[in-house]
């Protein structure tokens, strides 16, 4: 295990205390586009989360009223079209990497959504277990406005899943903005908030989940992406192992004895 | 083929009249948890259910104002804290079993919510097919509260496909109560009545289902379940298999005669 | 490649301008059901779309204010009581594998619904990747009506999957319509229009739709489908490989260069 709240990453912005840390892309003026090195160093960071000892919950959050743009025009988009096979399929893996690594961190992500929150940044915001939006919130999966397929990064997996095959479908195909309010009737979003209460909101919802068991919620994260594709029969055996391993924790006994004396459990997170 | 109107079940009350049997847990007084007997009594019950010839429908009712408050802390919390690995798989696999036995009982199997349905009451509510509540009905996986996953009983595999992968992360992760309101917008509640009208309204709702075609209704559930993980064109080929074996039953024909002579079709079940 | 615009099927009717075929079932006198012959027509053309140059985007819309009875009572299902099980098989593959056909095509299908939306008519828009609505569409899976189960060309795999799995249950054990409110508002129809705009809407929507990168849009439907059942990381594997290959499209850099340009991009398909 290591520690990385200490950690001072080149392009975002990065902040931990109290085991919550809060991601935050850098380029406000741009509405925070992805550039080929943020990407990747996103991608080292979340890999490294699943052996960090010292954060608990991640937030992805917005920038001066922005969430992000997406892969940047300039950055990554000029230089993709001359780009032969190899060198694109080893992007389109990078960024597909950087959702591998999210699900795989082992830590709930929440993502805290303001304003702008298109094409590879709604895949961010998607990729996150929980979503907590403003009412100015506009996300959208415009691969399609650039001459792209709306499989970008895991879209045709996941958007269906959380807010339904046929309205992803429509989003999918027409690249066109899903409104905040949509996003929390479709269950995109978990709650809407006011951009100036966003942030608030979301360190609040980090520091309850963070103060549960969180070897626990590792293993609730690692399950609700693990029997993506599971046989029901299959996924209950894989829950009552995985349930079993969590009741020779500390917390769960630390939760019974707090019943027992009629306290509030202080979890540890082993 | 047998015959379970008239059993006698010690864990939990049982009431059968033609062909809906209704199940309620037993202890109104604390809410009426589940124990290791009741667990494993409901699992037998189930698993038998699919030989059963004058059962076509099940209602798992509440009882005096309460669903279930899910495994009962001193019954099973606590001797599950001194256990060892081995009886700790088996008591999960065993809770898991309850899960796999009511999907594979061959019965439509309505639960009807009021009050509290928490932990494993509402795992048992989620695996229900269908689900009726009352604006009373407060639904909580609160499976973090006691330093356990939110991956119990197939509930990362199940809720998802039921209230959408976001909504299930945040119920998971917080363990917080999900609203009778939120829980028919989000499609766990297939309707809402009121307290005094509910078991009326399952009874109703159960005697409709129980008038249709029940050995089609078996296959119905069967591919419900069975196509979980399947291929898009392995389901379809499934189906076509089903319901060509359906198409060779008696109710199928005497749906087409009474159709002829424009009359309501009397379904028999073969 | 063929070209497609000018077929003149026997059993349905078509029409296509401008890279929108539309189909229409032709018997409104029995709000048009569907006969062994227009289901057998229907899988061919559809299997053939798959090689079109010519369309991009089909509808498959509604005639004189209904959509479709589904299985017609008199041709289908008089003769399937009678028939063996050699046959009956047969016949339920011949319409799963309409469906089949509909999901390989690889253009976005749209079903433009109004009126009477019944049995394989309902199977029909459900199969269809994005569903208009009128406030008199009233879609009712009715197998359980007719003797037969729900697991009918693919319902319990793909209802689910669009208005989430305990509202899929409720329609297909009780047969009861699903209205065109409910059905927007659990994502059954991504939008409702008055009778009389539905066709327009419809036609804009399939225009905005074909205008944009066509082979994108192929790629985008076949993961839709094709990732129904992979687990998360493979269908990130996939997605990174299918938009790679999107990215050696002339559309693509076609997109980057009227951005450039500050212009709209013109999309080729190619």
């Amino acid at each position: 295990m290591t520690r990385m709240a200490g950690i001072e990453p080149t392009h975002f912005q990065w902040r931990c205390a109290d085991g919550v840390a809060t991601i935050r892309l850098n380029r406000p003026d741009r509405k925070n586009p992805l550039t080929f090195d943020s990407y990747a160093e996103l991608r080292d960071t979340f890999r490294a989360l699943a052996y960090a000892e010292d954060v608990d919950v991640v937030i992805f959050a917005s920038n001066a009223g922005n969430f992000s743009s997406g892969g940047d025009v300039h950055d990554i988009i000029g230089p993709l079209t001359e780009m032969d096979m190899k060198d694109l399929l080893a992007f389109t893996r990078m960024t597909g990497d950087l959702v591998k690594a999210m699900i795989h961190c082992g830590k709930p992500v929440i993502a805290a959504v303001d304003g702008v929150c298109a094409g590879a940044g709604a895949i961010v915001a998607m990729a996150s277990d929980l979503r907590l939006g403003t009412p100015e919130a506009k996300t959208a999966f415009l691969f399609t406005r650039v001459g792209l397929a709306g499989c970008d990064m895991g879209a045709c997996a996941m958007l269906p899943r959380i807010i339904g095959q046929g309205r992803a479908a429509e989003l999918l195909y027409t690249g066109r903005s899903m409104s905040a309010e949509e996003g929390l009737n479709w269950g995109f979003f978990n709650a809407l908030h006011p951009a100036d209460k966003l942030e608030e909101e979301a360190l609040a919802l980090a520091a309850k989940i963070a103060a549960g068991p969180n070897f626990a919620h590792m293993m609730t994260k690692t399950q609700l992406n693990q029997e993506w594709s599971m046989g029901l029969d299959q996924a209950i055996e894989a829950e009552a192992q995985a349930q079993a391993i969590c009741m020779q924790t500390e917390d769960f006994r630390r939760a019974y004895r707090a019943f027992a004396a009629k306290e509030k459990p202080v979890f540890q997170g082993d």
